[in-house]
């Protein structure tokens, strides 16, 4: 059996979800102290954090991922014990498999290698494991990124373990994500009887011309990295339940995923504009989840292509698509930021897997991005 | 002490709330019993209803209420007990003493001296009281009245004690409602995550023009007897909770109060058009609530009118606004349905009252109108 199936596997047996991690960092730590890396614990109230460095120079590279994982859903539709891993023709199940314990185990199964071939290597190789990225990312990465910056140390390329590959292993990276922005809107009216409407405001029909004017926006046309800005409307309640009632208000809540073509301030700008001009009496609150980021090019992105294709003939495409990730934490400080992981197909379903003949390559991919930047 | 204020208080110390009798019908039938008038129990599940009889010759004049009356709110905040009849400044405070304990009182007092006066009057009188008005409204008058058409007994004319007044005593009567029709309405979209919307199919975006599109319809003008027909949403939901997955449906229960310009039927049709026009997957069911009806002219609508400005030299003003009322049930037999009784400026409120000085003209109203189309 191979080592990155094996600590995979592992890792997998743990019932970490989140935000537990329940021993996984552990074990990371116990098998990299060995190779020269310096272990940190970073607990952030309930979250178990880690951050290991082996070597004192620059340039830093970090391998950034997370040990918890979602919950399995009902467990009696796994096929297998979802934290007992299990290998069915050529595929290895169980919660996390892709998500993103197997991108773990590679990469601490690459340093090892490169440690030993390359004990001298230039800078510093580094390690940040939370337990807190599928949870509210409260006292996760961001946590350890203040406690870094605090003391202005600086991560230079930074490899997200994310499952970044759509049909074959390394076919897309990650090298930038949208922003997202979370819009609490409440439209108030004036409560009454339906029988009596001259005598109430109905909120809804206040909102109704109003929404269908934002949901129609265009809000930019993206650029060769990111797609359009998204607007979607998550949750509306309006009501008392009763079906003789004007309520007096509707709750909606929205968000953006945005490109770099736009700031969540011009966003935020065009949304009160249409409030305005609907002249509407509003409460509404922003949550900014995360800017976009963007690493465009360099050698991180150079390391990367050029090592997928060596291992796997595949030409990788670069892309911003999907949901957020840790990676919005790092990208902040400076650091070129990349998620590259194996396939997402199955992430957060029910049979979650992975191919057990990525493994070895996967890790083949990471062990040449060490040598290509360090070695 | 005047007999209707005497029989309101006796009443109104009964604590009725709905659907609860708590022995207000045994009092009238107490009462009636002895002018001649046969006592019809018919308790339907747990709402108590009386019919009372005086006669078996047509035209049947049917004085119709309930003795139900709505929760009192927090008891905290009236100025004395809600269910202790108390006379303060004129007004006699106490849950029910405007709807619709002392038109029940003003009736019967009314009644027993109709009696008295003209033993031998043409036609029939009847009381038809119900405890589940304020209530589900299942097992009151509609019950009642699927009894008497199962037997073919017929109400000619019908006065509703409802709390009709509104600046003075008989300054507007009912002479019919609008009617009353509920949609519940879902609209089915994709659910989906927010950061992949095209894999999604967002219900509530789907939904925002055809509800701008809604709200904005004229349904007809009204007439002369009716104001025009209104669409009031009452209650909307969509969403899991989180910000950041687009449900898969949305929940929508809106209500139209129509006139006889327009029927339940053709507003069906026009909402369904509406929702075919915009290509939407829907569920739709229909709950009507009431037809419209309306007692233009006749032989009740006269008396009625000159009683009033007999008693209190008011020119009333017919009216068919407002809620639905158990009228709606009665009038489909054919009867001419007439809602007359005291202010309703705080009915379903705290401090809910009657003046003292209406209820003796209340009850000469009442006794007019029976002379004139029964002495």
């Amino acid at each position: 059996m191979n080592e990155t199936l094996a600590l995979s596997k592992a890792l997998i047996n743990r019932n970490s979800v989140t935000p537990e991690d329940a021993g996984c960092q552990k074990l990371l730590c116990d098998r990299l102290e060995p190779y020269g890396f310096t272990v940190e614990n970073m607990r952030f109230e309930e979250v178990d954090n880690i951050w290991l460095r082996r070597g004192t120079e620059r340039p830093l590279l970090c391998f950034a991922g997370h040990t918890d994982v979602v919950p399995t859903g009902p467990i009696t539709d796994w096929d297998s014990d979802p934290f007992n891993a299990e290998i069915r023709e050529g595929l290895l199940y169980g919660r996390g498999a892709a998500d993103m314990k197997s991108s773990i185990a590679a990469f601490t199964v690459a340093s090892e290698r490169f440690v030993k071939d390359f004990p001298e290597h230039e800078g510093s190789i580094a390690y940040l494991i939370t337990s807190d990225e599928e949870g509210p990312s409260v006292n996760g990465t961001v946590k350890v990124i203040e406690a870094l910056e605090a003391r202005n140390e600086k991560i230079d390329w930074c490899l997200v373990g994310e499952p970044s590959s759509k049909d074959t292993l390394g076919d897309v990276i990650k090298n930038g994500r949208r922003g997202s922005l979370n819009g609490y809107l409440t439209i108030y009216g004036q409560q009454g009887h339906v029988a009596y409407p001259h005598l109430a405001d109905n909120p809804m029909h206040l909102a109704a011309p109003m929404l269908a004017e934002l949901v129609a926006m265009e809000w930019d046309k993206g650029n060769e990295f990111f797609p359009p800005t998204t607007f979607q409307v998550s949750n509306i309640n309006s009501g008392t339940g009763a079906t003789n009632v004007i309520p007096g208000q509707v709750d909606i809540i929205f968000n953006f995923r945005f490109s770099t073509e736009v700031t969540a301030d011009q966003l935020k700008q065009r949304v009160q504009d249409l409030l305005e001009k609907h002249g509407l009496d509003v409460e509404l609150k922003w949550i900014l989840s995360g800017v976009p980021f963007l690493t465009a090019e360099g050698e991180l992105v150079a390391a990367a292509v050029e090592s997928i294709k060596e291992v796997t003939g595949t030409d990788t495409e670069l892309s911003t698509s999907g949901g957020t990730s840790d990676g919005r934490f790092i990208a902040p400080t400076g650091a070129q930021v990349l998620e590259l992981g194996p396939r997402n197909a199955t992430i957060h379903q029910i049979n979650e897997c992975v191919e057990v003949d990525d493994l070895e390559p996967l890790e083949e991919i990471y062990y040449r991005i060490m040598k290509k930047l360090l070695a």
